[in-house]
């Protein structure tokens, strides 16, 4: 094996939040691959889309089935793991004799579909991951203000979560993120409510990117609501007298 | 007001894991500052080391406490306030004219010093904060294992939390990061044991630098751990069949 599959996290979206080992590697990349809905660009392509090689070869990974079926029906699960499998199976014998850059929106093992051929690959290809800013990152980034002090914890939350469960953990953690909005965000605001921290809640679209949205989460309109937007609420930390002297 | 203040998040430790925009920014920077205990090149310097410009000039900001008194101690409180309140006044003096960059390891609103310098220069200074790539990112890139899946909840604890909150919340959640680790570490075992998760823990020191190290939890020496050592469990998330039929 002299080649090898190079994973390669974005970050949250601004060309220039790409680490300078992840830009190197993309800048120089003879081959990418990246995943995409069919009919779609890819937020992954478009971050790069300056970087690029002119003689660069593109894989386009396009997901089968996107909303159109429930995520947790077989179909569902068969398609992709189908997919999977495939994409797996092509880089793999690919990775044998080129170096192939998957592009990875944030960090490739946080919530990434990275993952899904990673496992698939160990053993099978050279493997190197690049970490990048997680998209949650750019987001509080974005906001502007501190996300954790002190002893605050921060729970990381998806709103494909039952209610109930969402509820606990806005109660028991300082600083929240809610990640994987979308459809479920009169969810998440329900629970917000019922853990009394629905004030303190922003929401946030491509942050860090030119086309940013940031509004407090109680004045979006919760049936209007991209999948990738992220909801998030602040810790206050241990917060000792000196701190607000300090204001 | 002609200068700024910019804080550039410099990440988990690699030097070519900064962003390009915190790159560039550093490379290029007439006046960097930084936090440091006494005595010691510090870890935010050491990470830029090879990328100053030859003629900068350095500002180094030396704790005047840090394992001496107790954190929550009144003399303990007000040393730290007195240091960064007068930090606060020397840099937004500063930024009248000129243009500083304030070296922050990590990502500067997660769990940073930096954010105490911030909530005092608001109004005060024109401010810019560049996110960096979490430690605990780092660490999890570091050994090498996905973090989240699906509808993984991942908690963000402190070692320095009373040892029932820290078991709750890792009964609750699935993927787990304990930060603020040092002198805490036996506290933090007896926590994972009750919870049942002591066997899946990883503890890592200085991901992703190349003197890093990584090792089971359980394997480790609990009373000899530096304070920054992190502490992780991965999730397993919703796996449905086809996960396991793709490894």
């Amino acid at each position: 094996m002299s080649g090898k599959i190079i994973c390669a996290g974005l970050g949250p979206g601004a060309p220039d939040l790409l680490s300078v080992r992840a830009d190197r590697v993309i800048r120089n990349a003879p081959y990418i691959a990246y995943f995409r809905k069919a009919g779609h660009m890819g937020q992954a392509r478009q971050i790069v889309d300056a970087m690029l090689m002119p003689d660069v070869i593109e894989y386009p990974m396009e997901y089968p089935v996107t909303t159109e079926l429930p995520v947790s029906s077989i179909a569902y699960r068969h398609a992709l793991a189908e997919f999977y499998d495939q994409w797996a199976d092509r880089l793999a014998d690919m990775a044998r004799t080129q170096e192939i850059v998957v592009l990875c929106e944030g960090d490739p093992f946080f919530y990434g579909s990275f993952m899904h051929l990673y496992i698939r690959l160990q053993e099978r290809a050279s493997l190197e991951v690049i970490p990048g800013i997680t998209g949650m990152t750019g987001c509080w980034n974005a906001i502007g203000t501190p996300m954790t002090w002190g002893d605050d914890v921060l729970a990381v939350l998806t709103g494909t979560m039952q209610e109930a469960d969402l509820i606990r953990h806005m109660q028991t953690a300082d600083a929240l993120v809610v990640m994987k909005t979308g459809r479920n965000l009169p969810k998440i605001c329900r629970a917000l409510t019922h853990a009394g921290r629905l004030q303190d809640a922003w929401l946030v679209e491509r942050g860090t990117m030119p086309n940013q949205k940031i509004m407090r989460l109680a004045e979006a309109d919760p049936n209007n609501c991209p999948y990738f937007a992220t909801v998030l609420v602040h810790g206050q930390g241990r917060r000792p007298d000196f701190e607000r002297k300090g204001k």
